[in-house]
């Protein structure tokens, strides 16, 4: 136990994720002895990106706008469906990738009781009747939960004659198949691929 | 890349001790999603901890006054002398300790070309003459350069009739033997205790 106002700061850092007591206490420390300009940049930065930034309302991520940039000039026939904004992050590393996003915000987890109502279905089946989509990539992770919430997806949208396709799974480039673990190796063993 | 304003917030996480792109961004991601009023504490104990926390006077401790709690009620004529104001944290889980501390704010690293005017050696030695100190305790960590630090400023201390100790090394309390390293193993050894 210390200083009131120390605790105070101590204890909004701990209120980000997996940040325990002795991590908030060292942004903390770092916070009161960085300088006066540190403290109020970043003071300012975090009212601001809460006050600038809300959810699109096409594709649910992250904006300052009322529709995304990436709605605005993509093409919408073609949708990727991931769980969370910073998976539009990863998936933007795709250069060629001419489509827009649908963030869930989560899978379906029965563990967890999370079920179909509770993430944004509802808003990617409305989509797909105003928009004309033709093609839906299930992008969720390649664990249980994500498998789960792409097949509940995909049966929900094949009898739409929407054409619904998962990311390829397998071995990942650069690494070691000593490494690879028998659910990847089996996987990339299912999907192999002609070489012509 | 991604908004503009979100980056802002991620480079001003980033800016916290070891915190990677892909952390700050996980932090920067839940305070968007987290309520405004959270936002709002968050930025606020960050503006308050930087104007009310300064260094106390006498140890250099963190504290919202002139002179820190501790320096103001306890026996100033013992001094434990410590790297961090964490460290202080630590050494004050030791109950019925009822001296004060000196934050030296630093080792002694010529690797890193910090020698003895980089730390605040210079105030220790005022507090010495000042306060007709009995004891000096020094607590810096049991690493290369906390040892090399205690060292020098034992040697410094000694002509001038002050005791100085040292944090007894050995095996920690619950800990296993088989996974000591040698060296604290040599320590415990070489300070072992008459058992009555």
């Amino acid at each position: 136990m210390q200083n009131e106002t120390i605790e105070k700061l101590i204890e909004q850092f701990r209120t980000l994720p997996s940040v325990g007591y002795k991590t908030a206490q060292r942004y903390a420390y770092s916070i009161i002895e960085g300088s006066k300009t540190r403290a109020e940049n970043f003071s300012n930065a975090i009212i601001e990106a809460k006050t600038k930034i809300g959810f699109c309302k096409i594709c649910g991520n992250f904006t300052d706008r009322e529709i995304c940039d990436i709605c605005e000039k993509r093409n919408r026939k073609i949708v990727c469906v991931v769980k969370e904004p910073k998976d539009v992050v990863s998936m933007e590393k795709v250069k060629d990738y001419a489509g827009v996003y649908h963030v869930l915000f989560g899978t379906i987890s029965p563990l967890e009781n999370r079920g179909p109502d509770d993430i944004r279905i509802r808003e990617l089946l409305e989509r797909i009747k105003n928009d004309g989509v033709e093609e839906v990539i299930m992008a969720t992770n390649p664990d249980v939960e994500g498998d789960a919430t792409a097949m509940y997806i995909a049966r929900l949208l094949n009898p739409l004659g929407v054409k619904v396709t998962r990311l390829a799974q397998g071995v990942s480039m650069g690494s070691d198949l000593e490494y690879a673990d028998e659910v990847t190796l089996s996987r990339a063993m299912e999907e192999r691929r002609l070489m012509r």
